[in-house]
């Protein structure tokens, strides 16, 4: 008789979403006329750019052919991706990342969900509050969570490191000491990024207490200030204390085309000594076959010069619906945040609203949808969150609309 | 202090391609004007075909235009895919299977080593012996299968079903009742494939016992005799006790394009009512992304009248090398099975030769490589696995050396 995994059933649903869908939903039906704008999706809008069409195309072109056909790809990447990754993103900065250090993967939304597999179900996870929902499901679903308390939105083992406008939005250490902590720079949702020296604070800490720092950089190419790392490799000793989750989702749209890839450097070990390298190697071995060939190719081609300004240009975009959102709301005289490293806007609600009651009035005043920041964790009500992925016109379109609320 | 996953470090190593790898290396090094050629592999090596190839530039030019491009896909699965799926693979064929039971994925490997996740980890595994090495693996790694035994190459808490010529590849139900009982038909590494009456025996024995079976029907495509069923729902009852795996890989060569599905009915559930569709469902949510709108699009193309005709002609190449193994080798005197309804041959080695020693003397004598039974499980021993996958020239001289041996 089979058993079903009980952790599983711990899940809490996904209201959020489902949440904010028959909110629109019932808004619409009494409002046919209305045109929606949604500045809620995390989803990008511009399309794949001409230098990753063109690489699609070859690679597909080359497919069918007998003698440039290519069956399962290296499991951890092919090398002609891993070695261009390495130099562009690492080296060219000074960090020091090795080729095979990289594992090449179909997205940072697997790799955050599978890495935390690679544990003891022991281990105590960190994540900053508000958090991308992903970090803390997972763990859910392996039974390190403890029990969930409906009052306080908690689990009863994970360590909370509220991130708020009252600390700049960069969590302090905590008082109980983690074994494993997710610190996603530039974060979403709060759309503010941790400084250098803000990030080699939590390196350091991470050494001295053996614990494991689970970075997240899926938006690193909105970094647009100085003094923000790209990576954690960064920092002096991250290699002893850190794993690295990047995406080529949010700089050239792959959203929907999926490649991403997870560094593991060979230096991190547990204190008896297993090195998560070989772990995490197995993993991919095991339960994945490889990003498609043709996914690579074009990764690859994004790093190159026409490619990066082409991505440049789009992040450019995103951006400057950033500058608008953020600009008009603080004109507006609302408290604005993010929006400078990161394509998300982090406003604190007016009037002491909560998320959902700010949420029912941008969509009922202005039929403008966003994304209540209680949805992310206990520390993100009050706060609510727009995003810069939409199309001018509509961003532009939307603002307008909240001016006349 | 972080700890690793301790049930990881059970795991053995892979010995069978290491090893392999190692003899041909050194054999190459001692004969450097030898061609060795290779009925070792599993990977297809025919080039994707023409409707494939257009549907891939079609969808890649889609994602170039504002108008077209699409991010994020359905975690489940594009509706036109699914819906193409249930009625081409199921209904027609008589089998109740609804689109929304569909979950497309990245591939059948995937699938194979994350389905086991949703269950407890109580649950006692059965696999049949020989296997493919991903059923057992992914469950060391979950902590079900309890203590190694190097002597006999066995598990302590695995449930392992003999298939050896003596019962024609067709295990026997088991003596202790296990939770999950994996079954691959047509089988890899044997080639053999169960008939509707056998699989029909498991599957009552399932329902019986609430036992679940994992069914992986990658080789569907290779089946050429009417009595064997294409899919576990065939069979009367299914519904309630088994999950079906399928595969682009080795039918449409998506080996490196990467896609396939999973099969969950709703109306499977746990003897406590938990239904395991609801469960995958939130695994594919939480820990996975979708799989690339481009190559759905392409799968869907698979099953046009045009897809299907080029898709017959590869698996027609492939199979006349499997009966020219077959035919070729039963006429040398080898007891020769598998090779009708799949693309693997298995044969006994003669004079009682371990597989090693087989393998030892092909290359050897022949500048052949096949891959020893022994490496997939105990009851491989002795036996010895060719493919049908390598190109006719290769088939065809490898079998005039064997005749020369």
């Amino acid at each position: 008789m089979f058993t079903v995994n009980k952790d599983y059933l711990a899940l809490r649903g996904s209201y959020l979403f489902s949440g904010i869908a028959s909110r629109v939903r019932d808004y619409k039906n009494s409002n046919p006329d209305k045109k929606v704008i949604s500045l809620g999706i995390g989803d990008v809008t511009r399309p794949l750019t001409p230098v990753v069409i063109k690489a699609l195309h070859e690679a597909v072109e080359s497919q069918g052919q007998e003698e440039t056909f290519k069956g399962y790809a290296p499991d951890l990447g092919y090398v002609f991706l891993r070695d261009t990754i390495a130099e562009k993103d690492f080296k060219s900065r000074g960090c020091e990342v090795e080729s095979d250090e990289i594992f090449v993967s179909d997205g940072a939304k697997s790799d955050s969900g599978n890495i935390q597999e690679i544990f003891g179900r022991d281990n105590i996870i960190a994540v900053t509050d508000p958090v991308y929902p992903v970090y803390v499901d997972s763990n859910v679903m392996a039974g390190r969570t403890g029990e969930y308390d409906e009052k306080t939105d908690r689990w009863s083992k994970v360590i909370y490191l509220p991130c708020t406008a009252g600390n700049n939005f960069s969590p302090a250490l905590p008082e109980r000491t983690p074994d494993i902590i997710y610190i996603c720079s530039p974060n979403n949702p709060t759309g503010s990024a941790l400084s250098r020296h803000e990030l080699q604070k939590w390196v350091d800490y991470a050494n001295e207490h053996h614990s494991v720092i689970i970075f997240d950089a899926a938006y690193e190419a909105y970094i647009s200030e100085e003094d923000i790392p790209h990576s954690i490799y960064e920092c002096e000793g991250a290699r002893t204390c850190a794993i690295e989750i990047r995406s080529f989702s949010k700089n050239a749209g792959f959203t929907g085309v999926r490649l991403g890839y997870t560094v593991v450097p060979k230096d991190l070990k547990s204190a008896d000594g297993v090195g998560l390298y070989s772990l995490w190697k197995r993993r991919h071995g095991t339960k994945f076959n490889g990003a498609p060939y043709i996914q690579q190719w074009a990764g690859c081609a994004v790093y190159s010069e026409e490619g990066q300004k082409e991505i440049r240009e789009n992040v450019g975009y995103y951006m400057e619906n950033a500058r608008l959102i953020r600009e008009s709301l603080k004109d507006m005289g609302y408290e604005v945040y993010g929006g400078v490293n990161a394509p998300y806007i982090w406003l604190k609600t007016p009037d002491n609203m909560t998320s959902w009651e700010f949420f029912d009035v941008l969509l009922k005043k202005a039929g403008v949808v966003g994304t209540p920041g209680s949805g992310f964790g206990p520390s993100g009500e009050h706060y609510f969150r727009l995003t810069a992925f939409g199309k001018h016109e509509d961003t532009k379109e939307a603002v307008k609309r909240i001016q006349s609320i």
